[in-house]
């Protein structure tokens, strides 16, 4: 092992579920995210701090903190049983929909990888990632933690992640993402759930998510629109949890919008808007947000574009492509 | 309305289901198929025949026919109440899970709408040949009578079929089909399934579905065989009416088929081949047989492509595409 002083690396934040596509789609966002450096330990044990830059601090016991899980899952697949001291940035704030826990797991797992010197399998990486997210979530998906680590549109079997379809290069798409003030529990989304459900109503869901995949394979961004809005398994069930939602949808589709649903389990609202008309993007911000105060909540917006790139590791020379290990220019 | 002496349409076999593609795909067969002669009656009574050439006759209750059924279902819509008689010629043998109630029904419908000098829009054509296959079947499931009307390999919401994904000009696609000589209730296959299923399954049935539709847009052959294998809902609750399916399964793949599965709700097992090496398709179709004679079962065996044109009318100048309006060379 050709083991490095120290590493760092970015992940970026990720939209996921998006109607149809539950448990099973997830979307990178350029421009937020997160970045965890890792050094080797003089001691076997690891150890979690979070920078002066951070945005907010989480749980230091390395146990539970979803980065150095993530770090020791990728260590110990390549056979280092040092210990690693790790040094989180949140650049993304928690508990909203919008992917936090997964951005500082990849970040986690792509600086210690090149930390080692070394370089794992796809899947091997895909199942250290998901140890990781399972840290916090208790439910080790693959749908925010792999648009975080290959960045681009991704849909995957949630039970076997390296089965999975990635869609890049929509240059006109642009995702406006609105975060209401408040808290929702995904242990509380989950239980929310039904067990089971009518075959026939999963025959649909499955046409469903067809329909939503074929407008990716397209870039047809008001049949992107439509179908993200078609589902009735999950956000019928989900409701309850978010008082905003229905407000917040008619205001952005009144703005303009392709269309409009809750990004993982919330509380956080994404709009899809093609072309950058920024009159546009504008409106929609704006009506999402208004919607969002008048049912007494806070909020703040943001419009993103799709990150084709993913994990990046920061070099002296500039950032590096984990899926492409190319320099990005 | 310009109302022709007589008029004669074809409509394409189709496979059906294939896996997670259950209830929401299916694909029209070249070189077999319904033929269907429509004539205005002198009276207001609709009648049906088959014609010396048909493989076989079925019931002449007008109320009951598939083909007159769809008939009388444009006539409606083009407002002609009249009376027609129907003659109809099979080339398909009946409850093979090839859809022969589709093909008579497609044919019937065009070959009214040819009749009657008129075009009804897809949405309406769509839904008089649903009523007709909904005659005999019960169910007015969309998953042979789209791909029999416009040919090409389609996934469909079969609750909205006019929601429907369409691909062609696959050509070096072959399906080896083999009808073993037997007899699956459709009646019987649909009670076999569960009514409800477990969400977490209901999730990875519409992944899978999502890869098998990759396959088809990327025309990836090894792709679609996996995924049309991999159904775990539909096949493993059916398997007691296909006692055949293990072994013709086993052969096919020994064979070098790319994939293998029950078209329909059976007993015809399909094999798909990628290319059309002559020795492969002849070493599939005949592993494919052996296997339904080892289980006491005869057996015949044929190759197809795609039949990416569907239903045609029958002019005196050739036939002419009903997708396309356009001759078929």
């Amino acid at each position: 092992m050709n083991v490095n002083d120290e590493a760092s690396a970015w992940a970026p934040a990720s939209i996921s579920n998006l109607g149809p596509g539950f448990d099973a789609f997830g979307a990178a966002l350029a421009g937020l995210g997160d970045t965890v450096s890792v050094k080797c330990s003089s001691t076997v044990q690891d150890t979690v701090c979070f920078s002066p830059d951070s945005l907010w601090r989480g749980p230091t016991d390395p146990g539970r903190n979803t980065a150095s899980v993530a770090a020791r899952a990728v260590a110990q697949r390549l056979g280092y049983d040092g210990g690693l001291d790790i040094e989180i940035t949140k650049g993304l704030p928690a508990g909203t929909g919008m992917g936090s826990s997964a951005a500082s797991c990849v970040a986690a797992a792509v600086a210690t990888e090149a930390l080692l010197g070394a370089r794992l399998e796809t899947e091997h990486m895909l199942a250290a990632v998901i140890e990781g997210e399972a840290a916090t979530s208790g439910h080790g998906h693959a749908d925010n933690v792999l648009p975080a680590l290959l960045g681009g549109l991704i849909m995957m079997r949630s039970v076997s992640p390296s089965d999975y379809i990635r869609f890049e290069g929509w240059e006109s798409l642009f995702f406006v993402v609105v975060l209401p003030e408040m808290e929702v529990l995904t242990r509380e989304a989950r239980t929310a759930l039904p067990e089971s459900i009518p075959l026939a109503k999963a025959v649909d869901h499955a046409a469903r998510l067809g329909l939503l995949l074929n407008a990716l394979h397209h870039q047809d961004a008001p049949s992107l629109g439509k179908w993200m809005m078609s589902d009735d398994i999950v956000v019928p069930a989900r409701k309850h949890l978010w008082p905003h939602l229905d407000d917040v949808v008619a205001g952005a589709m009144q703005a303009g919008a392709e269309g409009c649903a809750i990004s993982g389990s919330g509380p956080a609202v994404l709009a899809c808007c093609s072309g950058n008309g920024a009159d546009r993007l504008r409106s929609v911000s704006s009506a999402m947000q208004a919607a969002c105060n008048e049912n007494g909540l806070e909020a703040t917006a943001a419009v993103h574009q799709i990150d084709n790139i993913g994990a990046r590791i920061l070099t002296t020379d500039g950032p590096v492509g984990y899926r492409t290990r190319q320099p990005i220019s």
